[in-house]
């Protein structure tokens, strides 16, 4: 067993400057607004009032209420835990104006025995647990909780903290296998890990305890939701848009100890496996830790792009067969890049390994930040790898806003996904320009990331302190150096990360310079999207060529394995971005013919390529990461 | 305007061996006896007796009488017209015997007016005429016409012949735009062609008249499907599981003349023109003439397999986009392909031109061919291009058994598409082993096709006699010869063929060798299904790989453009073909990675490919026409 590890917490850890305080700031000052106003626009702010007649939510179909209406609570909860994390970064009264104003909407919503969900409460209170399976009812109050531990961490006031201690309170007393208890679950996971949240803040075991009961029973036969489904006189069987067990969408096609592939709809399963991560760490519970490896595992192997993301299919939003990896269809789901980089955050507290976090930092700069667009107001809720010039932001997914405010808490909340520590020491796991305080010692960490591989991290200390750190070293790099005060020290290299132990007096200088050379990438044989291709990547990021920068008809260029790119910073283009170009080869002639016995002729061109995340600024137009070997 | 020409009958071109030889010979003694007991078994004989308790066919979903029930007449009609056929070529009692039992039972179920269909007869007598979007009617009526026609060529019999004139005679009393007559069309075409065929044979001029009613009537607005439709108190608006233009399926969204790109089910569409082309060619109407052509050239252009599959969805058995010509999935009907021939042939006759003869040549070859295993007693429906193993034939495609007597009558009845005769001479198009009758004088022609591009052509004359003979000029040689007894003449090249004029006193030989190396063909760059493949053919064939040569994985074969294929015969093979080997290259390494930075590595190996339409004979497995390119 490996030695557990603690993520520092976001408040000890300040973004100084950099990339990520850019991104940092962009959400804090237009993005949050931007979605506030959404939300309002969309009625998730009336729906508390528990008023119908102030709903001004859109019809879906025929059926105008339910689209959206069961995400109501949980959108507005990732936006105010966003807001929160904002707060806790930088004081912002116009902000906090706006939290507090929700926080008292959620307040006069309780119920006296602490149930609250605007959805049920409007539409169908009859419903109030009744239906797991589809209405979201436990995810909603997840998010809530969430928000409120944030909410707690980040500005020291109990408002929102109360409302989700009576409601998990409630949850206790209704949820469980004692007589009388509802022995369910909910159909999209999220309860678990936000309960698990509320243990860490609160240390009242009966949250752990409610979590771990959730996962336990999650798929054990009969399945529960047929139960309730049958309670409540609906004779029609679940059947998801898609083929195989039903339940599997939802990962309750068999108790989770059993599952060895990961199936079903992708953000789930992440969420899913964070909690089973949490509560097999808390407990030290093994057949949970070998669990979620096993499924890790299978996702990286055999289910993830390039990009990091995951969730192969629109149909199901998540994943069908091995290798199964479209380009211009993918759906890929922010959120579920967001939900495996939650998951690898958990894996790795438990085993320090740079395979988690190669993966969080994969899918942060990729998947993840591809589902912003520059201005900050527009999302992608799918992140495909390559695009005919159809597939845009839009400001607001209002059919399903899960999104958007999803990014902007991960991203308001990125300082405390960056380092751990533990008996063993310190580990950095993700290189961002910041300041991180530990009891006396702090690091101040500037980093060229993504765009440079040099780092270099000051070490403070109040008097010489005795100390590991461990940093991580990305598998991008070839040639990692670590110096100190310009010496090469004695390192230990284990799982991706270099170990060093020494008394630190403070005032070290430890540089690290990770070689960011130009790659190409080539998937194995069985992803049919991608054989006979290639891809671009340097340092963590992925590349794409653009229409804006090579016309359109891209599949008309083809890169040869020997090729050379080079990396040109463009500090006006797209924000301030390394470009790369390179030599390639275009595909010419316009054949009238169908058929032709003339191969294609080729003419050598010069083809510049962006990172992906920066791509669909410009306006319309063609797409592709994936591009043809020659 | 060009000369007309006319085909050369059928009972005047006598198949002499061959590879044609054994084919007729295998649908004549195995799969007209085959299709006759499946057609039995399936009910369409006795539904003849227009009793219900008779009835086997399946059940389709809860309607068990709409599936194949609506071509339950056309079905046995081209069978009886495979069948009559095969009796013209070769004395058969037992077949005739079923022939004729099969005849009395449509003239025991013609209703004295001449009106005659089992499914409309039997399930839904009030819809006589009154959907003649959906029911098949006139499709069924034109089928029956075709087969009274060649089973009276065949065997100079009327009895199949007068139930057909009183039908026809019926719907000219019916159909038109006189007051009080129907000025409605068939949602498939068919009848127009077979009324056409009927007025060559009787001459009676009214056929013809009510083909171009049907054809001039046809997409003019209000569409009169619309008009039955709410006379029939059907409130539904006709929905075809595709987008764009509803009667753009039936080729009834504009008039005829109007249609400039073709659209919707392509063997709808392919009888249609074929139609179009004879009234235009009878009756010298350049518009018709026109709109068939410039609808040729869009086909050829821009929606044509490698094949000579045509109609690439399954939605909508048909066209959709330009250049959307999946490989794996395509639809490719083999009476789609077979529709392309018969609208081919007619051109052929308006405009003597190799265009239409090679694709001709290329569909019967190769789609057309897919369609039937070595058997003879198993079919494809579709004919799709690359398989992942799991595409085999059927015995009966009980659903729609459209394909299978489609392809016995044409195969049965090839030896009136193979030459021309007119004033300006005879034309040779196609290059078969046989015996063609003129007035003073013999033709008989011993052909290696497709095997060797030899052919030898002797000439038999009573006395000398001037004539032009043209030979046409397959496209897939680079290096025809034409030698008379060893010397080569003057000849006149013009649109594919060699025309050759002189006086032939009997026993010249014409030897015409076609080279006939082994191409390679590269699609078009809007062809994206093709992109950075390659496929091989020679002479009108065109070649697969399959797994039973060449293992699994087909996809990680690469072929270099300058790779060299040489054909060896193999006579145990598949019935004795010519197979293609050369040096390729295959993708190894088994990376157990998703993503790797090493390009994949080739190793040379031997590649075997087979003609396509032998493929799918040696059990299930894998199969590609289209290979990757290195």
């Amino acid at each position: 067993m490996d030695v557990t590890w603690f993520p520092v917490p976001r408040n000890r850890v300040q973004i100084l400057g950099g990339f990520w305080k850019q991104w940092r700031d962009l959400i804090g000052k237009t993005t949050l607004f931007h979605q506030f106003d959404e939300l309002k626009a969309e009625g998730h702010l009336d729906a508390l009032s528990l008023d119908q007649k102030l709903h001004r939510g859109r019809a879906v179909g025929n059926d105008w209420y339910w689209g959206a209406s069961i995400f109501w609570d949980s959108d507005l909860a990732k936006w105010l835990e966003a807001a929160s994390a904002r707060l806790e970064q930088e004081r912002d009264p116009a902000l906090e104006k706006l939290v507090d104003g929700v926080i008292e909407r959620f307040q006069r919503a309780q119920l006296p025995d602490g149930y609250v969900n605007s959805h049920i409460l409007t539409w169908r209170p009859q419903h109030r647990f009744k239906n797991l399976r589809d209405l979201h009812e436990l995810y909603c109050a997840g998010h809530l909780i969430e928000a409120a531990v944030v909410h707690h961490e980040a500005t020291g006031k109990d408002s929102l903290l109360g409302v989700a201690r009576r409601y998990a309170d409630l949850l206790c007393e209704r949820f469980g296998e004692d007589p009388g208890k509802i022995p369910g679950y909910c159909g999209h996971p999220e309860i678990e890990l936000a309960l698990i949240r509320l243990y860490r803040l609160t240390g009242e075991a009966r949250y752990l305890e409610l979590s771990r009961f959730f996962i336990d029973e999650r798929g054990r036969a009969p399945v529960y939701f047929d139960r309730e489904r049958i309670e409540r006189l609906d004779l029609r069987e679940f059947r998801p848009n898609h083929p195989g067990s039903p339940y599997a969408y939802m990962q309750a096609h068999q108790p989770i100890r059993e599952q060895t592939k990961v199936l079903g709809h992708a953000v789930r399963a992440m969420y899913l496996f964070a909690a089973v991560v949490d509560v097999g760490t808390l407990e030290r519970d093994e057949s949970l830790l070998n669990t979620a490896e096993r499924l890790w595992r299978d996702v990286i192997d055999t289910k993830l792009y390039l990009t990091g993301g995951i969730g192969s299919a629109s149909e199901n939003e998540g994943f069908t067969r091995d290798f199964d990896l479209p380009n211009e269809n993918a759906y890929a789901e922010t959120c579920a890049s967001i939900g495996l980089f939650l998951f690898a955050h958990r894996l790795l507290q438990n085993r320090l390994s740079s395979e988690f976090s190669d993966i969080m930092e994969l899918a942060l700069y990729n998947c993840i930040l591809s589902g912003i667009g520059l201005d900050g107001k527009s999302f992608f809720y799918d992140n495909p790898l390559a695009s005919a010039g159809n597939h845009s932001r839009l400001p607001w997914p209002w059919w399903c806003p899960c999104c958007p405010p999803n990014l902007a808490r991960l991203i308001s909340s990125l300082s405390g996904y960056l380092l751990s520590e533990g008996e063993a020491g310190i580990a950095i796991h993700n290189y961002v320009t910041c300041r991180a305080e530990f009891p006396g010692l702090r690091l101040v960490v500037k980093s060229g990331l993504p765009f440079s591989g040099e780092n270099e991290i000051t070490i403070e200390t109040d008097r010489p302190i005795e100390k590991t750190l461990a940093f991580r070293v990305p598998n991008w790099t070839n040639n990692p150096e670590l110096r100190i005060n310009g010496q090469t020290p004695n390192t230990e290299a284990k799982d991706g990360y270099l170990h060093l132990h020494r008394v630190w007096s403070g005032g070290e200088k430890v540089e690290l310079n990770f070689g960011m050379p130009v790659k190409q990438k080539f998937a194995r044989f069985e992803v049919d999207a991608d054989r006979g291709r290639t891809a671009l990547t340097r340092g963590p990021l992925v590349y794409c060529i653009e229409q804006a920068d090579n016309g359109p008809e891209l599949d008309r260029y083809l890169v040869s394995n020997a090729a050379k790119f080079h990396a040109v910073d463009q500090k006006e283009t797209l924000g301030g971005v390394t470009v790369l170009e390179g030599e390639a080869f275009r595909e010419t002639g316009e054949l009238s013919q169908l058929y032709s016995e003339s191969a294609p002729k080729l003419e050598s061109v010069t083809l510049r390529a962006i990172p992906y995340y920066a791509w669909a600024n410009r306006g319309p137009g063609e797409m592709q990461i994936w591009m043809r070997r020659h």
